[in-house]
């Protein structure tokens, strides 16, 4: 048995060799490899993941997983959860024929290329064969896959936030659908007053950067364990809890988008900074799951970030290294300008109140498409439907429309329910905190340790050791409930548009 | 054939990939890494390089280029090249017993540590029982693999240096001994006047990284087949023609440092950016050898970049962007600030004119250590003994002497000839460029664009895909003359110190 966990640890390291490679190949590609080395490069990396894709498959792998597994009550908690977690995907890739998913996986290779030539172009026609292709191998896929627990949509939802079935998120949904949609619709109606001058002013780069190190030591991000860098779109990336790094963007004409991108990626890097240490050596490192992750960045970017108490500490600092930009500006205005509401057609640019409705809009597609109610050419039209239904507002191109998310050209249906969730997941953990301290009032210390600490306690240093629900109850000792979500909302929008 | 072909080609790009992803690791390493990172990355890393090194070793690889080589007299002059070598390496390392190679490279791994300390501390008697090791395996591995025609020594000069013998090195090292060596007596006696009031001056940092992006358009390297970033020590690192990267260091008190490391390394970057990109999917990229890498970078860096010529061209740019620093200072006084030789103990601070006596001092060394009319216990001794003799100056500490490099903690014996050998043929080429063109002249046009042509037309488009002694003939046309380099440097110094 010691020496069956000793292969295992060696292939756990080889695993982890091949995460590192990856993770520093695409952190140079997305940071700074020149332009003209992209072809070679993908050429080499595609041969690196090969290996690494033919070594996690390979025959002796799977023996000894499935070794591992036969006396699976006989492990440490860690590595029994870890073995069963690999003997269910092993189970499941094996029902898929191994003809039918390469041919998958090639047009993946390709897909994406093609949806960007589409979205630039505003060419539907030129995407929808494609995704037609992606839909029908995906509805064969949850076909042979199936299982008396598991069926349909449940399968794709259940990849991406295990345990999460189309009830839960029906039952999310629905009440977004029924408690938020029409405040949304009243609070979008209203314009916010407040002293705006500021918006048509030039924010210096440089400023802005300072302003991010100063977040750094606010958020207390362990800079010997990470660096913030610049790429076109913000992101999170590393391995174990010694590197984690995160990535910004900045523009002169909007000094807002660097602030909140960059405390929404440093709230997923202390995430995975506060993991236990001793998880580095296994493959349950890293955050718990897609919604769970997205809890962290989206508490820290709005519950925290967009609250007057943390700006009523860090703006005299903002308007000190911005003196000529932010003359005359004060904290309220400063306040309601990070937090106004209004439609959009563009979901990465929605407010943190319409967010959830741009998200619900794509559940309801992506359902109805397995659930077999809905195909692939429909999906424009619809598209245009939901969002005059939901947003009340036009969609002039399917480029602002179907086409606007990379996701699907990716065959990443699923995915997008745990954005939502985990804005949903952040109130209710919002809550929960509340009862062992203030947590608003503990942002006068200047920092955000206490959270932090909070966070490690009882949800961060699990990893991703234990199952999504499990880590939640752990963290709230309370099933998920989504009325906090919407409460919260109505709470703060409330007050900010001083409705009654 | 074909077939056989084939299947080394899919070796050789499997081997490309290790390298890629070698190159991206060690350039972030270098560059940006989080300084809490690096014992997990050395695990990752190492996994990694055992990988590479058991597929490069295995018995399919070893066999697929035994029948290579076996028919390589139908293979076309590259492949066929490539394959002799590799049989080569592979018939050398099979006569060293695999045990002692391993224990070998186990006190390797912890070597380059135990030197830093023994430098820091000045403690040689810290570092010598690990030098001693080394160089016993090291007079074991040259009796192994000793051939009628390379023995001892010459073992070790052969592997930084294909070709090159203790006779050829004696033959170079005994001019710079008897014609240099009094002439650089005479000329470090002297004091170059000139006005140097500028020397105490501070030079913005970010100034001088804009004369670096000038200089990178005078030299026309391509910035979308590389870039120029930050780290400790300068270097030059890539693959294929495609991502070719340098770094620089920048100091306030010292602005000339950057200028001339940035020249030095984009020159070995424009070696490797110049070479046939058909050599990309072969290992007969980069450059031919150690020494013609290092007579491109001082070729560039010292007898183009010193030159008074390229400085008529670009002070004015370089006194425009330091107007208050450079106030009074003529080019003449600059020239004579980048050119005055002084002796000095360490030799990557020593100028042009010093530079190859510290390199003929480690050669005397090392070539009596492997003769065996040296003990390693004796080296600190006989290190202050001929830098007494050759630059007439006293070692106050091991640190500044002995200890100063880190070569020989790696068991890098052989490889510091080249350093000068690179200098050598440098005066060599521009003697022979100078046949074809004015290469003084030919600077007036502002850039170097006429001998980068030169260059790649007669030595970089060839990458490593023949031998170093036949990629100098065909660059020169003439066998290594060891006479051309001193006569450089004397005309030079003469001039510059006035004498007769």
């Amino acid at each position: 048995m010691d020496e069956l966990i000793q292969k295992y640890q060696a292939i756990r390291n080889k695993m982890l060799a091949y995460r590192f490679a990856s993770f520093i190949i695409n952190w140079d590609s997305n940071t700074e490899a020149p332009s003209g080395s992209f072809e070679a490069r993908s050429r080499h990396f595609g041969i690196l993941s090969e290996d690494s894709y033919k070594f996690s498959t390979s025959e002796e792998t799977l023996s000894v997983i499935e070794e591992l597994y036969k006396n699976r009550n006989s492990l440490d908690e860690v590595l029994k959860h870890e073995i069963v977690e690999a003997k269910t995907s092993i189970d499941k890739l094996k029902k898929v024929p191994m003809d039918e998913y390469v041919e998958y996986m090639t047009l993946l290779a390709k897909s994406e290329n093609i949806w960007a030539k589409a979205k630039n172009t505003n060419d539907w026609n030129l995407f929808e064969p494609i995704l037609e292709k992606i839909v029908a191998f995906l509805r064969k896929y949850v076909e042979y896959t199936k299982t008396p627990k598991l069926q349909g949509y449940n399968i794709l939802l259940d990849e991406y936030e295990k345990g999460m079935t189309q009830a839960d998120y029906d039952e999310f949904f629905n009440t977004i659908k029924t408690d938020l949609v029409p405040f949304v619709k009243e609070v979008t109606s209203k314009t916010l007053e407040y002293n705006n001058s500021f918006e048509s002013h030039k924010f210096p780069i440089e400023k802005q950067k300072e302003f991010m190190k100063y977040i750094m030591e606010v958020m207390d991000y362990d800079l010997t364990r990470g660096l913030m860098k610049e790429s076109e779109h913000p992101f999170t990336s590393g391995i174990g809890t010694t590197d984690v790094r995160v990535t910004n963007h900045y523009y002169e004409d909007n000094f807002i988008s660097s602030i909140f991108s960059g405390i929404h990626e440093l709230g997923h890097a202390t995430y995975e900074q506060q993991v236990d240490p001793e998880l580095d050596l296994t493959l349950s490192g890293g955050g718990g799951s897609m919604a769970l992750h997205e809890s962290q960045s989206r508490f820290y970017e709005n519950i925290i970030g967009r609250s007057k108490e943390f700006w009523k500490e860090h703006y005299p600092v903002l308007k000190d290294l911005f003196k000529k930009e932010l003359k005359g500006i004060k904290l309220d205005d400063f306040y309601k300008h990070i937090n106004k509401s209004t439609t959009s057609l563009i979901r990465t640019e929605a407010d943190e109140l319409t967010y959830p409705i741009h998200i619900m809009i794509r559940y309801d597609i992506e359902k109805a498409l397995f659930n077999n109610e809905l195909e692939v050419k429909d999906l424009p039209k619809v598209w245009k439907q939901k969002v005059k239904e939901y947003l009340n507002i036009e969609v002039p191109s399917d480029k602002e429309g179907v086409l606007q998310d990379v996701h699907w050209s990716g065959g990443m249906f699923g995915y997008f329910p745990t954005y939502a969730l985990g804005s949903a997941y952040a109130s209710q953990m919002f809550k929960v905190m509340n009862k062992d301290f203030n947590v608003f009032k503990s942002l006068s210390s200047k920092n955000t340790k206490e959270i932090n600490a909070w966070f490690k306690e009882n949800l961060h240093k699990y990893g991703s050791s234990k199952s999504p629900k499990d880590l939640f109850k752990l963290c709230t000792n309370q099933k998920f409930n989504p009325k906090h979500y919407v409460n919260y909302l109505i709470k703060k929008y409330t007050k900010i548009y001083n409705l009654k």
